[in-house]
């Protein structure tokens, strides 16, 4: 019997932090509650709630959603027919499915260092060995990925290549050539992680991995566009991957939820999504500013910080030896909260970084928040 | 890596024969989605909708609906505290998710011959080896089960003790004693999937297993008594075993759809659910009246079929050497649809038996379902 001593979520644990109300959050992943179009959303449901969404439903999705996301992914770079599509329930599951379906215990997993703790743990409940690939702000580091290829011989290279959760970073276009060459080379699949690449403050947009390659799986969500309460995210993957990826799904939850299927497939038919993209990139990019402007005052000489592109996070290293665990547990005597880097890294942490999301605060809230945080650091 | 050859389930394959509008469908296992009370679930789910139930959410599931949930079992005979309960999408879900936190591949797990076949799939997915006990019309043999306790060791029993899928018998109280006693001596783990213990059409309840042992594993689900599509379903585990199942839940999809569980929970609140049994139940005992009564005339001299006194199935063997699938693509031909019994042995299956679910005909047209198959018959 396998042992029940996995330990529980960092992120969860984290959560647990924020639920202070006195307390000023960075720690969280979270949208921005007052930012949700709740009149669209509730105009959807209202149209989507029939004697149909409400029986079972087929594995693979609701057909309308999948032209839906099809649509939009092809309009935004990515050609993709509805029949590639599997919608999960969250991103967070097309993750595990994809494990599921194609790795067995041993199997050999490459991220980039440091990456999405959620992932990690994914692998190491799947009793896969992760391999850690640095990277710098340019992305995962191509020639270290090509070395650790011929190394470990891994079978999955997975990467959140836009707005990294949590380093802000975003590979560029000329790494991601070059890291499909080495996948390519050695027939090395790739899981593109996808959930924040509409949330874009500056610059143009990178295409999709997945757009160059049919090594490619590609994981979206409604999540940060939209709203995550919903669990609706989508995998769109190679078609001879499919049949055992719908088999997974299947046993997982037979289908996801028919009714928020309809909910979202009529809010992207419906609703003018670009416009609310806009929005929330407006507020986002506001955020952001006020978050890098009020580091750059308390951050001691010597520290890094990322000022990303798009996403939801900014990515700290303080100067020296830190710990910033120990940092955390002064800033929440504080009524502020982030979390610790350590957690990020599949191999050996660098314990003296931090992340810190600034979705959900106000630009005042946010500096007030970063003036705490002064004090500590 | 794993292979990719897995077959699609016999279940999703026969779903595709019930489309054609001219097929009377006994093959099925859904609710009839007339009865689906769609005022009382849309007045629930437009105050469901709110920005709280748009945002993630925590993985063990909705505080009130956890209330909710624990407080309906406890009123049906099975004492349940809301921290004992966790929200699953489906309680599909909940059954990978046990499979998942307790076991690994090589274990064993025992099933009463014949058994519900997603229940079989998920098994054979993780690695497991299913071990069959024969039953009869009272349910498992409870000697039969302690021999195979005895000389294979399972990790773990799986059960639908009350009408069950796909027979539609029910594990009599005296028998839920013996298969008790049998786990307690050997610290067996009993898995009690009860997804339809509240469409009784005759007869007293009989208490859960999971009222009289702490080593039970209860599954329940809002499928057939409300409505598939919403995905909640729920599992009550023995405390110890909850952080490992939690932390397989957050990495199976973070937590169930906020939005769906908040229209659950209101609904078990402000509906009266009991009344709404009280009419699925009416309908389902005249459907099942209509199909056993139709059977009757048309089984050849020596069919065995069973009278369920709840559920949705009737179990048919038919005489002789006959093979349910040859009689399946003849009755096709006749726009008449059931599932051959096969699928749903883990051993040895007796091809001559057949599943067919009386549950979404009108009792004219299961009579004329019937008497079509009755001219292959």
């Amino acid at each position: 019997m396998r042992s029940l001593s996995v330990p529980s979520s960092p992120v969860r644990d984290l959560l647990a932090l924020t639920s202070r109300p006195e307390v000023i959050s960075f720690a969280g992943g979270l949208p921005a509650p007052e930012l949700f179009d709740l009149d669209g959303l509730r105009a959807a449901a209202d149209r989507a709630l029939t004697r149909r969404t409400l029986q079972y439903a087929p594995t693979e999705g609701d057909a309308d959603l999948r032209e839906q996301v099809a649509a939009r992914l092809t309009a935004r770079g990515l050609p993709t027919r509805p029949d590639e599509l599997l919608i999960t329930t969250g991103s967070q599951q097309a993750l595990t499915l994809v494990v599921t379906a194609l790795l067995e215990p041993g199997s050999v997993v490459a991220v980039e260092e440091p990456t999405y703790l959620a992932a990690l743990q994914c692998f190491h409940l799947a009793g896969a060995r992760v391999v850690a690939v640095p990277g710098d702000e340019r992305g995962i580091d191509p020639v270290a990925l090509a070395e650790v290829v011929e190394r470990d011989r891994p079978e999955l290279l997975y990467l959140v290549p836009t707005f990294a959760n949590p380093t802000g970073r975003t590979l560029d276009a000329e790494r991601r050539a070059e890291v499909l060459r080495v996948a390519e080379r050695s027939g090395l699949r790739v899981l593109e992680d996808d959930p924040y690449s509409e949330l874009r403050y500056r610059g143009d947009a990178v295409p999709a991995l997945a757009a160059s390659s049919d090594l490619v799986l590609h994981l979206g969500t409604f999540s940060k566009i939209g709203a995550p309460g919903l669990r609706v995210g989508w995998l769109r993957a190679p078609e001879e991957l499919m049949p055992a990826l719908v088999v997974t799904k299947q046993a997982a939850d037979l289908h996801t939820s028919a009714f928020d299927q309809a909910v979202v497939a009529d809010y992207l038919r419906e609703s003018d999504l670009d416009a609310h993209v806009r929005r929330l990139c407006a507020t986002y990019r506001e955020r952001r500013d006020a978050l890098v402007g009020a580091l750059a005052a308390v951050l001691p000489e010597g520290a890094v910080r990322t000022d990303p592109d798009g996403g939801m996070f900014v990515w700290v290293r303080l100067p020296g030896e830190v710990d910033a665990a120990v940092v955390l547990r002064r800033a929440l005597e504080r009524d502020v909260a982030f979390v610790p880097g350590a957690s990020f890294y599949a191999g050996e942490p660098d314990r003296a970084t931090m992340r810190l999301s600034f979705t959900t605060g106000a630009p005042e809230v946010i500096r007030e928040g970063v003036r705490r945080l002064g004090e500590v650091l």
